[in-house]
């Protein structure tokens, strides 16, 4: 079992007479995943906010601000149980046999078009045998033809654009998986979550976007980018791609700073691990 | 009352061993639309389907056939009884009010890149007072701006391209207005339905995409193509755009003919009326 | 040495009052290429014409048709000695050297977006010795990547979208080729010629597209589409892309029938061969 | 007559044993504007370079440089004689009367898809008087659409991005306005240059990116961003858009600093004057 202390700061100002914002940044409640105990306060006491969980166990947070600045503080005690298992026994699901809700991430959508990519996608990995491992195989080669370099893209870049230019952040690397996985008619969603064990010399703890690929009946995590142990990653908030599943999504005249993020995985030896690298599939929820 | 029978007939060659098939022919049962009778026969004796009824009333159709001729006969009465309402008198409702089914509509999709388009619907509707009548005005530009004109526009052509090219079919045009819509904050989703009372001079009665945006807590309809009479415009599937309300999404090898559709208007006098242009705003469900 | 019999029919219905028509169906004059006769005759009395010969050799034609049915007819006997080396001996020529027409064609195009594609093709070629055995793993790599498909491709397609469609005509493949060789900073030009010797099973001999890339001190000859016997290609225009040495660019309320092309070639067994297939370098010109 | 002292720093680190560059920052010659003086500097003793001046009068510089710091101080004396004419006076050339350097103005290209924008540029400028007129109401429109916003675009930003975002640099201005010309027929190509007279918010003088279009036998310009006092803009370069009319291209690896530039109008009330603005049509070439 991991255990995780996360904490967040986040600070904006707010120039227009109020401000709307959507927040994900709860971590989300599912089999796997508990939040054992947490704490939010505000600096604004007018604002006014609310916290609602949906059937997938994430919880949407809406915030309305008035001018001025604004501070949220967030503390979260996490426990997270992976189910695991060995990706030779990991199969695909057939078409026909998809839940209505995996069913819909065969689709394209804003950022992954996985309707232009089919020839390129087919080529790639349609001979391989379908299962857990074609999905790494598309995990594998989107980490092997994407160069990460920060700023490298903008809340414009799709799929289509990381496929040719051949460089992005972690949010294009997800991007790309997931097209090229709907592509070959694997149900793939983009996860916002948190990247513990990320590489220092990327910087601190940060938010992260990854994958989850339907398969065997469950989601199933990948890391295309490479950059976070997944083991240690945190399920915030999943939809199509990065327009349905930002971490915080503001209308109104709001200048931010960056977000201060901290991420210590508590471990005792026993009850609970320090997140490792593993070969076994990982999965936090079967919706 | 509005009382329509509609008539479909689907023609394919599967070519492959098998072929799955997810339709949305089926008329959505809302509480202002109401199936009263309907009928299926499908030719293929081994065929394998369901349907599957969504929270909004959709009701998904998967179907596995074999190779050979595949055809499908549907026929059902469906009454519709609109809500109507005078457009002075339907606000928008604010976005932190906004419930979360309807606040995803807000967010960018494959072929609506309102995340492009800010700029752009600001400048043409930012200064309009809010209300259903913006969203009118939205729908008069795009049937200024565009020509409708038979394939001028293929599986790829997005809400931009439209924009730019000027050009296209009524999926086209739906994806603009939506597009320009949730551009400006309001909620927009993707229809496909039938369109009843279109210009004879565009062909027989067919498949048809329109808009419907959220306005006081209601759904409403809108054809900024033009070529169809709303009140005679049944709902089949909706969703964020194309990309996820075909009426018929399709993997395998599989060869289509035209759909036949047929579609009469019941009416007495009394009960049952014959579809007529509106002024009023008209909505067949709050989801 | 090779001699074509070329004879080209076109015709046209011009609604409005005039029209003007830019036409490059002239072979052009090179010192490898020789027009030793040829005869036009247009059938509009009144029509306006003009043939000007640019420093490139290339034969422009304009003309000007009045309402009505327009008919060319134009045959032309050419022979073509191509410079032929050995591409061992064949060497990129370093950028500072490289000609001011040559540099040119190393920018980007309307559909040759090579500054997009710099990564990806450094991962493909960087690592390949540069000379013309490089430009031959593009060409390779381009015929091996698309798949050729009638009907495929519009005129807005573009090397980005062949790069991510995998699909395309003679054209398509031109434009992906050119773009990848300018994005490793190879000048490479488009060609719009006629194409000897394609597989019948596309049809009777067409106007066709293919490359020159600048090698050596001259442009030499690729056919990316692998359709044709590039032997037996003879050029009319060269220009960054399909944009600018289009055969035919029109302007007014034209119709146009398909264009019927005969092209034979005159073998005598001794001075007049058939083209055939070669692993040989082939070049028509050094400018 | 104006008068021009133009003073250029431009600073560069080299990573790589060598660096090929191609400036265009010298003045270029023509009937309108003459070079009275210049003199160059360059910091590396062992780099080679040449100029070559080409039909346009405009003057191309290549350069190779070592591993190390590259420095360049450049100035001129130029002297700019507009030919000026009434807007009224000055008519558009009919599309079978252009010369060939002026039609290929008229066709697509990297940045300026004027094939995609025909139906727009229809609409907004088809029913107005050809004419000097038309032009400028193209520029004012332009003007008025976009927004200037500093660091707003990137490299590959098109007109068709620009048409869409609302947003950009004098370059995307630029593009934008040649791509609507292009799409109604009227030669228009991409000017660099320099900015005299530029709004001091916008900083100190800087290269510039303006319009010329083929009007009356001669090229007018037009500063669609509106930024600078056409009078006082100093071309350097011409060409179909960014992608080959840079003031540097560079290749190999290399770090650039922010070029310095002065640029001072001499005036003595009688021979020189000062850059104003003015209702005229301004030229400074013919070809």
């Amino acid at each position: 079992m991991i255990r995780l202390q996360f904490s967040l700061e986040l600070a904006y100002s707010v120039h227009t007479p109020s401000a709307d914002f959507f927040f994900n940044f709860h971590p989300a409640h599912t089999p796997q995943q508990t939040v054992m105990s947490e704490n939010l306060t505000v600096n604004q006491t007018a604002a006014i906010w609310s916290v609602e969980q949906d059937a997938s166990g994430q919880r949407n947070m809406r915030l309305q601000a008035q001018t001025g600045p604004l501070k949220l503080n967030y503390q979260a005690t996490v426990e997270i149980s992976h189910y695991s298992d060995d990706p030779m026994q990991i199969a695909e699901v057939p078409l026909y046999q998809l839940p209505l809700d995996a069913l819909r991430y065969i689709y394209p959508s804003r950022y992954c078009q996985s309707d232009r990519l089919a020839g390129f996608a087919y080529d790639l990995f349609g001979h391989l045998p379908p299962g857990y491992a074609r999905a790494q195989a598309v995990c594998d080669w989107v980490q092997q033809h994407v160069k990460f370099r920060s700023n490298s893209s903008c809340g414009t870049t799709s799929a289509i654009d990381t496929m040719v230019d051949c460089v992005g952040v972690c949010r294009d690397f997800a991007h790309l998986m997931i097209a090229l996985c709907r592509a070959i008619n694997l149900p793939a969603r983009f996860v916002t979550g948190t990247d513990y064990g990320a590489d220092p010399a990327l910087g601190p703890p940060d938010f992260h976007a990854y994958v989850e690929v339907y398969l065997g009946g469950r989601w199933y995590m990948f890391d295309p980018s490479g950059t976070a142990i997944p083991m240690g990653m945190m399920r915030l908030a999943t939809g199509r791609d990065a327009a349905d599943a930002a971490f915080a999504t503001i209308f109104g005249g709001v200048t931010s700073e960056a977000p201060r993020i901290e991420m210590v995985a508590e471990h005792n030896g026993a009850q609970w691990q320090l997140p490792v690298h593993t070969d076994q599939g990982l999965s936090t929820s079967v919706v």
